[in-house]
């Protein structure tokens, strides 16, 4: 769709119109970044991060670039968060470190930033305000105001953006629950007023809207959960979860408290984030309900609970130490029941199930039936938000394309005009007036690879250097020749790393010699010797004789050294 | 459980005992290939390779290591293989090319194994022979009956091994259809028969053990099926689905001659094996219902269907490359409908989803729902096989541990007393007799890798210099030294590959350099020179540099010429 439109849609625009900029988050990877522009003012939504994929080896992290906002920093008014999930706000250190800019988000979503932000040294140079449901921030030509939204992080919100051309209604992530843990509902009635004065545009949540019906309520995992702890009474339970959905873990609180067993948190994330949320009232825990890992041993298997990290099998978060006999202070006992409370992230099946293998091989029994609930709505849902907003125009966000596809169909349903529904990519700029809408143009966007302490060194020569030596291995043929009269005066001397084991390969390696010795001769007796011929040469030579031998095609590094 | 079997388990068994031998395919890979042995006789049942795990870089196929056959191959009376697919076929050409021993199996089976031995220019070398369901074949001290078994491909058997020691049925991979949409269902009277006149072991397939349950039959996919060609009239349809599903493919025809629509079948695995299929009969096909695909445009989109390997996001299969706009002869279009009948196999779920995107890119519609069932049998159907064989010992097999582990859940609920169960990891010997039975020791097991044209030189050597290599790069030090004098004569010149991309990091490489130099200086003019120190210095010096400057652990590799 987005193809067709931009074919087409080089045209000129109503002096107010608004443009809509995705930076990031639109391919398959969940790095979202969105920013807003209306005359001399840019304001930008959200600013996450994604974990590399298996095409990325080595790398730490994935964060947007932001070359664009760089270029445009004099306009760029603010940043504003929805919620505090890291594809929200995981890239913020390292975008706010090259962009001074105000930061604004409500008081959990904050919290969980700041600590970021301490990590990274960043706590004097950001510059921040918390708000509340309803504050509107001024933004150069903008209005944002902050709207209450259900989603598997407390206090979560949606953006009503007030600009020139008309008003923007974004979703970020959210439900519609009626009987949320914390907090009320989705602000339904100020969706529908704002409906009633007139919206321009719903950017709105795609990731269930493949999904028919309604996302049911958290407050269903309850059942689960106090099922599981009247049918192993006997039994210790862990339960892994996000670390981030708090209600979960006030839910599970609840029900350990009902049935009189104590407490553990454990895991480095999950201890942050309910230490963040007690402190700011976002969870209630009665007294004498936490207990601390040393004293663990203290109480019997069936008057604890131990809620922790770990759930998508990610190796280092504490259930994937537990399983693998690897954490200091719990081990699995045959008689402990764990409990996955979430659903698998696509591409973690494997480790999830390796998991649920070691802890089963250790004796525990795994619960993962009915235990979790997602966060974000289902057809019914964005089609109520359809009806109480009735945009004028619609760019379906958040999810993979099939999911904006899906919502895409929704919209339609809904009654608006294919022609003025949006599926951007990142860094197509959807320009919207109240009489015209269409993809006009690009701006520069991208990933940006974090690596250790490097960020952006590693580019796409790196990657796929690492992909092919991964693969197939690298050979290394290094020679000295006399600078002088181009003598050989050593090797060559073929060393491999990743191709064969030498040991087991000899011939095979001195046969490669011999092959790199012939190549070296022949070309330093013809007319034109030259370093790169004889590169070029040992490279061709030896990939045929490998490939021929082997079918394989391993990096060829030829070394000249000059005396 | 096998932990604990295995402690009291070094006991004397009655002379008459059999020893049972899984030799793959108990890990959380496919790889089945398991020995039975008694007195001076092994056979060996199936013959599998599993595909490479994220962590065998550049592995092309995984089989198994039968060290211990080769050492007992005079012993070896024959190979028996339950079904044709992969896991339980796969290494059969690098297996048999070591081991000159009768190779057993029906008909379906041992053509789609031909096709592999005439690849592998085997034909000549390997005996074969063509069993049908009810055939015994004597083979030392056993006597092994193939017993009809439905499964998700055509022709799978179970096997009644009878032995001094008592009958054991192995399943196989079976499901229990009462409404085959080839042949009869699974022979449940034999099965009752051989319970009634005794069963020593039952060796059960355990991969649905942790579903409730009967799996539907194979027949409930025609319901779905006819519903989208009615659903979608206008569009072209194209079904992808497993290559050696012969039912499905059949059923996909049946329902395309009703709806009158053009049939081809598009992908080398899918081609083969339906034409394989169609000679011996397990496939009805009518006159003009298959069409070339050098025809396909002669008919409109409405009247085709496309049936085509690729369910599994395999990149080079028909369906990603169509996907991907790189098959040469069938585009998307807009108004086509592509069916996944099929279900993800874990690990394949990201690449299914880009799949889907890309398919969905280019407008297609995705139906995925209800258009798959299991080959495997649920927890009903288990019960139903113990029912009917009454073993007095069980040995779960095939699948994860966990599945292994919830069929000995039923294996225990069904009667039979804990420590009658097994579940071996591979290479454990399990020793049974009337009286008594236990985990009696271990035998040589494990995998080789097969890379290109290499079978066995990748080891874990080489897979974890592949593994360091992806994740980190390599660096270089290459220098030339004076034999006679131990004089630098040239370099240190630092090369890297997957680190950081040189142009842009070129402060770090000269520091680096500058470090190299001093390194070796410092070395030459202590009273200790030599090369191995040399290197051990550059690689220590050099890996404290870049981790303190980039918390980066390359593969650092010195290269010492001497002239």
């Amino acid at each position: 769709m987005s193809a067709k439109n931009r074919k087409n849609s080089y045209q000129t625009l109503a002096d107010r119109d608004v443009k809509i900029i995705p930076l990031g988050g639109l391919e398959y990877i969940g790095m979202n970044i969105l920013a807003i522009e209306c005359q001399d003012s840019i304001i930008v939504i959200d600013c996450g991060s994604s974990f590399p994929t298996e095409e990325m080896p080595g790398i730490d992290l994935v964060v947007p670039d932001v070359t664009y906002l760089e270029r445009n920093v004099s306009r760029v008014k603010g940043f504003f968060i929805t919620h505090g999930h890291e594809d929200h706000i995981g890239a913020i250190p390292y975008v706010l470190n090259r962009l001074n800019v105000p930061l604004y988000a409500t008081r959990l979503t904050m919290a969980i930033i700041e600590d970021k932000l301490r990590e990274h040294d960043l706590m004097e140079s950001v510059k921040r305000t918390v708000v509340a449901y309803g504050d509107v921030i001024e933004a150069g030509d903008f209005k944002v105001e902050f709207i209450r939204a259900n989603h598997s992080i407390a206090d979560s919100c949606m953006l009503a953006i007030s600009t020139p051309a008309g008003t923007i209604v974004h979703t970020g992530d959210f439900k519609v629950d009626y009987t949320p843990i914390f907090g009320e509902p989705t602000d339904l009635q100020r969706l529908g007023e704002l409906g009633k004065q007139g919206v321009l545009a719903l950017l709105s949540d795609s990731t269930n809207a493949i999904r028919p019906g309604f996302t049911p309520s958290e407050r269903t995992v309850a059942e689960t959960v106090n099922k599981i702890f009247s049918d192993y009474q006997n039994s210790r339970i862990l339960i892994a979860t996000f670390a981030s959905n708090v209600d979960r873990v006030q839910q599970i609180i609840n029900s350990a408290v009902k049935a009189g067993r104590k407490v553990l948190i454990e895991g480095r994330s999950m201890v942050s984030v309910v230490e963040i949320a007690k402190e700011l009232g976002f969870i209630r825990i009665p007294e004498n309900v936490l207990i601390d890992i040393e004293h663990l041993d203290n109480y019997p298997d069936k008057d604890t609970v131990i809620i922790m990290t770990g759930s998508q099998g990610e190796a280092m978060a504490a259930l994937s130490r537990v399983a693998a006999g690897r954490h200091p202070k719990i081990q699995i006992k045959p008689s402990d029941v764990v409990v996955f409370s979430s659903s698998p992230i696509p591409g973690n099946e494997k480790d999830i199930n390796k998991l649920m293998n070691e802890l089963t091989k250790r004796g525990a029994r795994i619960i993962n039936k009915e235990t979790h609930v997602s966060g974000h709505a289902c057809q019914e849902e964005l089609k109520l938000i359809y009806t109480l907003t009735r945009p004028r125009y619609a760019i379906p966000l958040h999810g993979e394309f099939r999911h904006r596809e899906a919502n895409a169909e929704i919209a339609q349903e809904m009654g608006i005009p294919k022609k003025n529904i949006f599926l951007p990519d990142s860094g197509d700029v959807v320009s919207l007036s109240e009489s015209e809408g269409g993809i006009t143009g690009g701006v520069d966007h991208g990933t940006v690879f974090v690596d250790g302490l490097g960020v952006g060194d590693v580019g796409s020569i790196v990657i796929r250097d690492r992909q092919t030596l991964s693969k197939e291995g690298i050979i290394i043929i290094a020679l000295t020749l006399d600078g002088a009269s181009g003598q050989l005066l050593a090797g060559p001397d073929i060393v491999s790393r990743g191709f064969v084991y030498v040991r087991e390969s000899e011939d095979l390696m001195e046969e490669a010699k011999a092959i790199a010795r012939d190549t070296i001769d022949r070309v330093l007796r013809s007319d034109r010797v030259d370093w790169n011929r004889i590169k070029t040469e040992l490279r061709d030579q030896m990939s045929s004789y490998l490939w021929k031998q082997m079918k394989r095609n391993p990096v060829i590094l030829p070394i000249i050294m000059e005396v």
